[in-house]
C-alpha cells in the first residue's frame, strides 16, 4: 500500500501521487456518506470491496475498448490510475426510473424507461450538485459540445457493456455515476469508480436493493451487500 | 366582454370559448399568485394591464414574423386567440443571470450570460415544474425532438424581438417564459402571455425590477409597477 500522504481526500476515497507525475493511486476508503455527508459512517471492509468491484468493471470496459484511467489493481484498496484533469460533471445514465428522476417526473420508482438515458449534473458540493443541461455546460464552459458527445457516447456505451455484466449476476443496472477527464496527452478517459456506491442494483427477481441505498435508508448490512455483489460478480476480493 | 363560463380557470388567467370552436377568449385577471400559489393577492388594474402589454408584444413578434395564438384585443382585459394544444413545456430564456439559474450556477444574480440560453421546465405544478432536458422531453414524449428544435429556434427569435423593444423603454430583459401549443391545423403557435408577470425586467441604469418580483419580495407597488412598464413601452392600456 503506498505510504504518501494524500493529495486530494474525497468522502469514500483519497488521491495519492505515485513514482510517475501522470500515475495517480487511487485509494478506497471505509468510509460511507450519503445526503451529501450529512450521513457519514464507516464500514470496515467497504474499501476493499470496492476497490475489487470497481477493478473488475474497469477491466470488463478495458476489454470492450472503452477508454479508461484504469491501469492495475495495486493493492487490497488501491488502484493505479492515469491522471486526469477531470471535467467537473456527473454523468448519470438510467435504464429504470429511481431517485430524483422519480421525483422529477412524478414517475414510480422500478418504472422501466422506453430507452436510456444520459443526465448531466454539475459537480459542485456546495451547491448540492444541480442538473445541467446542454446550455449551462456550454455557459460554464465546462467541456466543447464536441467532448459532451463524446462524452455521451462513452456512458450510453458503458451502459451497454455493464447491463449484461450485472444481469449475468442477477441485478438491474438501474442507474449509474461516471465521471470524465482528459489525461496528460489530452485524452478523454472514463474516471473514478464503478461500484455499488454509485450505482443502483436491483435484484432482477425479487428488487432487492444491492447499492448503497440499503445504507442511505438503513435496509440492510452495507458490508454483507456490497460482499454478495462482488461474489454474485464473480470478484475476487481478496488483495 | 365575454359572458360565457371559463373552460378553465388559472392563477392569473381565464380561458372562454368564443363563437368559434378554434378560437378562445384569454381572459386577464387582476389575481397576482408567486411561490407556486403559496402567496395571493388581487390588485385592481393588474389583468387590463397585463392584458394590454401582451397584446402590444404580440402585434410586434407578429410584424417580426413570428407565429403567435394573437388574434385581437377584444376587451380591455380580454385577448382573441387562436385554440391550441399546450406542449407542456415553460420555455425560458435568459440573457441574464437571476432567480434559479443563479441557484443552480452559483451566479450572483445580474451577471450577464456570455449568450442568452433557453431552459425547458415541465408544466406541472404537483411537481413543482422541474426543468428537464432534451433526454427527458423525449422520455416523456412531450414532443418530438424536431418540434423542441422548433420551439428553441422560435424562443431565440422572439428574445431577439423582444431585447431591443424593452431596451428603448430603458428596460433589460434579464429573462422569460414563453409556452407553446399546436393548432387546429397542427401549426406550432406562441401561447400564453408575455407580460412583467413572466419577464423579468430591470431598469438598464438603476437595476430597479419592473416586473411580478416587486410582488413576490414586496419591493414596491405591482400596479404603479406594470402601468410604469406600460407607459415606458408606449402601450394604449385603456380599452
Amino acid at each position: 500500500m503506498s505510504e504518501q500522504k494524500p493529495e486530494y481526500e474525497g468522502k469514500a476515497k483519497q488521491v495519492l501521487p505515485s513514482d510517475d507525475p501522470n500515475v495517480i493511486i487511487q485509494r478506497f476508503k471505509d468510509s460511507a456518506t450519503a445526503f451529501n455527508a450529512q450521513k457519514k459512517a464507516e464500514f470496515d471492509g467497504k474499501g476493499r470491496l470496492n476497490n475489487a468491484i470497481s477493478c473488475f468493471l474497469f477491466r470488463k470496459l478495458e476489454e470492450a475498448g472503452i477508454a479508461t484511467h484504469f491501469i492495475e489493481r495495486s493493492s487490497e484498496r488501491e488502484m493505479r490510475c492515469h491522471r486526469l484533469q477531470i471535467v467537473p460533471l456527473e454523468v448519470v445514465v438510467r435504464n429504470v426510473a429511481a431517485g430524483s428522476l422519480s421525483k422529477r417526473l412524478g414517475w414510480p420508482e422500478g418504472r422501466a424507461l422506453s430507452g436510456s438515458i444520459v443526465e448531466t449534473y454539475y459537480k459542485r458540493d456546495e451547491l448540492g450538485d444541480p442538473m445541467l443541461c446542454d446550455s449551462h455546460i456550454e455557459l460554464l464552459e465546462l467541456c466543447t459540445a464536441e467532448e459532451l458527445a463524446q462524452i455521451r457516447a462513452s456512458a450510453r456505451r458503458v451502459n451497454e457493456v455493464l447491463l449484461p455484466i450485472f444481469a449475468e449476476a442477477g441485478l438491474t443496472l438501474v442507474d449509474f455515476k461516471l465521471e470524465y477527464g482528459f489525461d496528460a496527452a489530452g485524452q478523454l478517459l472514463l474516471g473514478d469508480e464503478i461500484s455499488p456506491d454509485n450505482c443502483r442494483l436491483w435484484d432482477i427477481e425479487t428488487q432487492k436493493k444491492f447499492d448503497k441505498d440499503v445504507f442511505r435508508r438503513d435496509l440492510a448490512d452495507l458490508v454483507e451487500t456490497y460482499e454478495e455483489v462482488a461474489r454474485r460478480l464473480g470478484v475476487e476480493a481478496e488483495g
